[in-house]
């Protein structure tokens, strides 16, 4: 009756039954938070280390009230401020956590493979909060219980995503999420930002933007990261807004209300304008209150694991 | 019987019966934190989130304090760690804070008006501790908390502020809330740091800091903050301290004993000398005590205006 | 019954019945913290401030959890986000927070000193957390935990410190707790890096690595800290490597078997091979396992010595 895993590195290890009860449990977990009394006692005697080897307000602050509402202990490393500028290896620092009795780590690491490769060598369950370019899981599960919540079902919906599907962690998560609750999907971009292996993954490709989102029941428009892109292959910033930039004369101008998300931190006027981000259509504010139960679902179903 | 405001963002959201009710609640925190048992279970159920956009330990950690005193679930998020440096608005920060079911926002911000802002977009209830050279309410709280504690009242006292009243929050403050509550109020300091408007606000003038001893029942001595000055108005620090310096032998060669105040960190040496600092006249400590006791009776009264 | 301390400064002040008590209380806590349910209620209405000048992960970390395993409140207080760059004064800082009642401090701090002479002026309990290269107790104190935890007893064993003394606070701690609980100790390393005065502390010098360690029944291999020394007198790290370096082939061919002890974090394949460090006679996680029983142990008895 549990999750097939005692780690969620990534959507991968997820089947379409733990996936369901990852969303029947964060629904319950969202009406607790919604309650004047947003605690529940469950992992009372739970210690929980983030450990952030990368910068992020809103994945490590959405973790920490999941870990709260849950009542669990939680412990904050950010790599700045620790050993690891010292020389010392990732499994020496988690291990040194572990051995003052941490019971699961929830880690961001900008390693493809981190969260696996310490998985392999720890003892405590580990919960990936972003791995490199690789999986993202927590914030595709939010994403997809964001459309559930509003469409019923994910099944035979159609999903367009997006922007920068090459560099993008949530991009693959998101893909392997959907395709596993039965949803169509497609990716939308510059060639460029496309991988080639894309197809293996069942997916459509489309580049005109107007086209995919008359397709699409929701559109999901990635975050452009400059930060991650090699500039010789990349569409200017401007050119890149011109062409893939959503905008409500866009939105207005299709067949049918689509629906839009986005996984923050928003660049209004590039991925999407303001009037898009606040409009009705738009789920973002839905997706981030989602995150904190669909994240309280995944580490209370995992400590149910803990022996496994 | 409560509050008549949903927000703390200036003194001049106060009403002098508003103050006198944090007043007199914040006379029961005291009490409350000088037990041994030194928390009440009054917040139990609300989060707080204290976003920090400059740094600032003293405020910071007395309002953290002060929410764990009344056991409130806090959240800490500092600038520098955030997504504000990913180029997201600060209303998309706030609002992303705010999805995650955080009941109040205790924000210090460079900007002046931060904090008025904010309250007309996002539902949170909003303290200000702090925006730019505008004002800092909960210090003026505290500040006269800690006048009316000695002196027994404010009413009829007269005060006097020693420094750069031109680029103080904490001076505007002051003056707001010692005029509200009767008090007379002298400002001091050179004229490059007095502002023209100052006549309005109902305050003398004086450029002699003997003089302003002499006349007041307590010296309230600014911190000296370069990083805000002008430097090419601002007299050198050693002129400075020279003509607005506070030191033992002008103390002592006073007609009455005056109460000395600094909202700190201090810089000893220059606004005052560490004689004068930890003299028998100086209120410094008793204002950092009081403001847990302060902070505690704003976020306790604010919470029950939640619904307001 | 209690300490005949009221801080802990360094392990100089702790007599032998001291000791042994803490190795008692943390026995106690070592049980606690391996139940399911790890929390004790000892600390409920004590607020404890951890105050570190210098980075520090693992011991920050793990006072905070002993902390929280105790039901303390914690504040945490970094020096690079203080006021401390705003030019105040280490008293200043310090009274200031105890103003806000605080019970006890946990002070990291670059100086050697700096915790006696903040506990002659301030009057909360001071526990020292490192001062510059002078003791750093709790570390001694789970050192000698750890040995007696596997070897029944200190007394009479034959314990050899390896590596940097002259700059080391663990060494001399460590030397101070050792001697007084009866052990023989003897340094190791290169004659620019033992200090002249260490033939007053009762203990035995040795150059010669494989030598050292057919005496003894443990090795503490200290970590080489490059920042602490000293380039012009220093072994290169290739030639210290090979000098002073530990590989499971040494350890293999010694004429008993030894236990192996580092205080991390490691420098693999510089002070110790990996082979070693991973090896079974490495007690390298049981030190930072017992770090917070320790920990425990001197915060839970020195808060019974707070009226003292």
């Amino acid at each position: 009756m549990g999750l097939s895993t005692r780690h969620l590195l990534g959507i991968k290890d997820l089947n379409r039954n733990d996936i369901e009860l990852i969303f029947n449990t964060a629904d319950t977990f969202k009406d607790v938070i919604n309650r004047p009394i947003k605690k529940v006692p469950s992992l009372r005697d739970v210690t929980i280390a983030n450990i952030f080897f990368e910068n992020s307000t809103r994945t490590r602050l959405s973790f920490e009230l999941a870990e709260r509402r849950l009542s669990a202990d939680t412990l904050n490393f950010a790599a700045s401020s620790s050993s690891v500028s010292k020389g010392e290896t990732l499994i020496d620092t988690v291990n040194n956590i572990l051995a003052m009795k941490v019971d699961m780590v929830v880690m961001r690491h900008p390693y493809a493979g981190a969260g696996v490769f310490l998985s392999k060598h720890v003892k405590a369950q580990i919960v990936n909060a972003g791995d490199g370019a690789h999986e993202h899981p927590t914030q595709a599960l939010l994403d997809a219980f964001s459309i559930r919540e509003k469409l019923g079902d994910v099944e035979g919906k159609k999903i367009v995503i997006v922007g920068d599907i090459l560099h993008s962690r949530v991009a693959l998560s998101n893909i392997l999420c959907l395709k596993q609750l039965g949803a169509e999907v497609m990716v939308c971009g510059p060639t460029t930002l496309i991988p080639k292996y894309i197809g293996s993954l069942g997916v459509k490709v489309e580049h005109d933007l107007r086209k995919a989102l008359n397709w699409c029941d929701v559109a999901n428009m990635l975050r452009i990261q400059l930060e991650r892109q090699d500039i010789k292959y990349f569409p200017s910033l401007r050119e890149y807004t011109m062409l893939y930039g959503l905008d409500k004369q866009i939105l207005d101008s299709l067949d049918k209300e689509i629906l839009v998300m986005h996984p923050g931190p928003i660049n209004r006027g590039v991925e999407i304008t303001s009037d898009v981000a606040d409009s009705k259509q738009s789920l973002i504010l839905d997706q981030v209150e989602n995150g904190v139960a669909v994240r309280m679902a995944v580490l209370y179903l995992l400590a149910g694991q803990s022996g496994a």
